[in-house]
């Protein structure tokens, strides 16, 4: 049963004035569950229990994580068919997109899973000392360590992989930290229920109290009043650049300024090469309007931007890809919320570009749309590269190679960017011209591949130059995504028995370290 | 010669309109050379240049990297005895400082050219493909590339190791950033020979004008125009939490925030154990006390606070360390405005603690003072947790266990903590709650070792949380500080090609990547 309350700790807690529903866009109305904005007391005693939890968890070993790990995905997979009908009922997102997520939740829970078992989660750093007698070196040893309590902001668009138990909490709990989640209030609901699961595991792992709570909040006041809190160490949050630069800035304000990872826009720039369409026109225009298309463009990686010089077939291809994705149909968006803003910014777009729109009169479904315009025009107007969330792209036409990477140049950081182009012609210099632009401006370069789907593994960056995200030298997918909650700790002339496992001199966990400079499992004679 | 112009990449310059002198401290009289002030011309021209250098030299492979930073050196030995004799001109620390910073600097340099020589710099990572018919993944592959140009502050306590070609501009050079060092105005004319030396290095390994240039800067204004510079992509800063923070604040308020990394302010407090003293008397006081006034005591890692339990043989510890930090006689000061930060601040201490104090009359020189307090006191005021930049210690007298835990639980975060216990006590409870409170609140913790002589090895972090550094996530010693400078950058379905070498197929700079999760040196077979 969704309560509505908090999750403090192990306690139910619902004190707050503030009240709000989730809402489902299939039938178009609100679900019933009252939703309580946690409290300024609440808060406090989420943040008091997830620090006190922290001082006990961040020692807990590889084997103690793992079992909690394990049991998290155990719990998840028992509550599954009630956390997907909920998820059914507070989004627009298809039945198969749930199935999806959830499994993508799971298998982000197994990666570190695995690197629990194998005690390869941190490399540890030893450097052995030195007893030359003019310049004797000390004994120097390092591990990481969790940084302290993270807050995770719920995405409003992956209610499973990135909000309650996605990939920032898991990334956080894998590092030793104790989380505290701000619930997306579009799936409260499925929030509860995914932090119900998280509070068993965490009860059968015998795991301290606090090292989870899931706080409501249709208020910015709750997530404000957490990223402000002292004892916070750490943000990570995904979603708009408003959001992600309001959330950065509080951060950057405090009396000790804390890391936000703020997962944010992406135009997720695709250039197409015109010479390779001939061979490429029917299946490079599917995978587009699919990628525009799918889950009605909800996706941070979803292609904004499509740039191709114009020239023999382009004007055949871009017609196609326009009508396929008109082809596409209706499709139903996360909330009301996000097909409003959707409307709103194509009634602009469409106001500058003078082009007729008729309104659909329902809350929760939109028309796929791809609009072409010139480099030209591209260039003039920065309203053009602010990012339409939802199923929508401009096709640029370039009147030369010049002006299309013009048009490339202007662009600000990105997640993403993509090159499509056929093995024939990969070798021309204008490709490298286009790979050597886009490697100071994204995260990620996909060659004839396009930029959704994103693929869990760890050598996936999902990150980028600003505003793709808040700094570039994290990402948001894969192991190496828990580096934004980790950091160094230094042991100078230990003995062996104060060390910590990792570092003891006969390996104990028998993990890899760097010894000397070196990768070995090898003991330490000291 | 040293002409007090700004180095452009390969161009002197002095067209600012503000000036100033370097001070010689030992004859309390200005050095005769004019330093021109960087005018915004002048920023601006440096900034494209290093925009434009770092364009080309990011995609310069080791091998080259290597040729430059063997040249960086061969430059500096070269350059070694008129570097020497500036610096002894341009500050008030002892001959034997100038070699042994000189000793380090070099040794920072060599650090990376053995990385590049091995190959070991970046970790590649590469999934490849899974031709699965339901869910195929693609090929997956990521390096770590630099973020572009980085303004490094030069530190007023070390004219060699932490300025002008010190850990900070090694670490982003090797990252394949192009630096600007916003010299210190103390030893500009120490900076001035170093940067000569870096541009005839870079000359003679063909790199691109830019790559590196050096800006004086009496005004805060020059660095202040470099920070806010839409060109460059991260700071690196060692000095005061005021200078530290200023500058995180103005990079945290631009359009595009950029990472700053700020080694600032640390206590470095030290625990005692009290049962320990009867052996460790003598060794113990004349370490600290070496600790406190070497050097004058400029080092960021100096001991500030010294904890220990009021008990036997305590009072004639306290006094005896006392004594031997006053014993040590006067001490020169790096510039007179830390001699008048350090009379100022000590006057304060005195009127609050009713102590008489005579002035020298002198510029530059100081008298090493250790005071001790009780721990009630220590807990009474935030003034005795700010950092006294100079030969100065408080030794703090706690009444019982619990005062001294609430003592050092009062402390913000720290670069290292320190902790003297003689073998025999090492498996008491208490010297485990006191690592334990340590663990969360620095970046080294030492057992019975000083913390000053900071051991330039992979192993050792110098960073901490705030207000040690501005993100604990990264330290400012070591070949992992290239860290700082750095950002994944993944590839996706690349035809082999296309692909930096060191993610190519073949393996053709035989380095050890991440292969599917595995570390190996294997081709990949496509």
């Amino acid at each position: 049963m969704i309560t509505g309350k908090n999750l403090i700790g192990y306690k139910l807690s619902g004190e707050g004035l503030d009240t709000f529903k989730s809402y489902n866009p299939h039938l178009e109305k609100e679900n019933p569950t009252v939703f309580f904005d946690a409290s300024l007391s609440e808060i406090e005693e989420a943040v008091l229990l997830a620090s006190k939890a922290f001082q006990q968890y961040q020692f807990f070993t590889a084997e103690q994580k793992l079992k909690f790990f394990q049991a998290l995905e155990n719990e998840m997979l028992e509550a599954k068919k009630s956390i997907l009908t909920c998820y059914q009922l507070e989004s627009g997102l298809p039945l198969s997109r749930s199935e999806s997520e959830f499994s993508r939740t799971i298998a982000q829970i197994q990666q570190y899973s695995k690197l629990f078992d194998s005690n390869q989660l941190i490399l540890p750093s030893i450097d052995t000392a030195i007893y030359d007698t003019h310049q004797p070196k000390s004994d120097i040893r390092k591990i990481k360590v969790g940084l302290g309590p993270v807050v995770v902001f719920g995405a409003s668009n992956f209610p499973l992989a990135y909000s309650t138990l996605g990939g920032d909490t898991v990334a956080a709990l894998a590092a030793g930290c104790s989380v505290i989640v701000k619930s997306h209030p579009m799936h409260a609901g499925t929030g509860e229920l995914v932090g119900n699961a998280i509070i068993k595991a965490l009860k059968y792992a015998e795991m301290p109290e606090g090292v989870f709570s899931n706080l409501n909040g249709f208020s910015n006041n709750v997530g404000a009043c957490l990223v402000n809190h002292p004892m916070i160490k750490a943000v990570a949050f995904t979603g708009s650049i408003k959001g992600g630069r309001a959330l950065f800035d509080l951060a950057a304000r405090r009396k000790e300024p804390i890391p936000v990872f703020a997962e944010m826009g992406s135009l997720n720039p695709v250039v197409i090469d015109n010479l390779s369409l001939l061979k490429n026109m029917n299946k490079w225009t599917d995978d587009l309007a699919d990628s525009v298309t799918n889950d009605a463009g909800q996706f941070c990686t979803k292609p904004g931007l499509i740039f191709i010089k114009s020239g023999q077939n382009v004007d055949e291809f871009v017609q196609m890809l326009i009508s396929k994705v008109k082809e596409k149909g209706f499709k139903m968006m996360v909330h009301p919320r996000l097909k409003g803003n959707f409307e709103n910014q194509l009634d602009d777009l469409s106001k500058i570009l003078n082009i007729e729109r008729h309104k659909l009169h329902s809350s929760s479904v939109v028309m796929p749309i791809a609009i072409n315009i010139s480099g030209s025009l591209f260039l003039t107007h920065r309203i053009f590269q602010e990012e339409v969330f939802g199923p929508f792209c401009f096709v640029i036409i370039c009147k030369d190679d010049a002006e299309l990477i013009q048009c490339i140049e202007s662009l600000d950081g990105q997640l993403t960017a993509s090159i499509f182009v056929e093995d024939e012609f990969q070798n021309e210099s204008i490709v490298k011209q286009w790979i050597s632009i886009f490697y100071n401006k994204s995260g990620r370069i996909n060659f004839n591949n396009v930029p959704t789907g994103v693929r869990v593994c760890g050598s996936m960056h999902h990150g980028g130059p600003y505003p793709a995200s808040s700094d570039s030298r994290f990402g948001a997918v894969g192991v190496d995504s828990i580096e934004r909650f980790l950091r160094p700790l230094c042991f100078q002339n230990f003995p062996d028995a104060l060390l910590p496992d990792l570092l003891k001199d006969k390996n104990p966990l028998n993990v890899l370290r760097r010894v000397n400079g070196e990768l070995s499992f090898a003991e330490i004679i000291r």
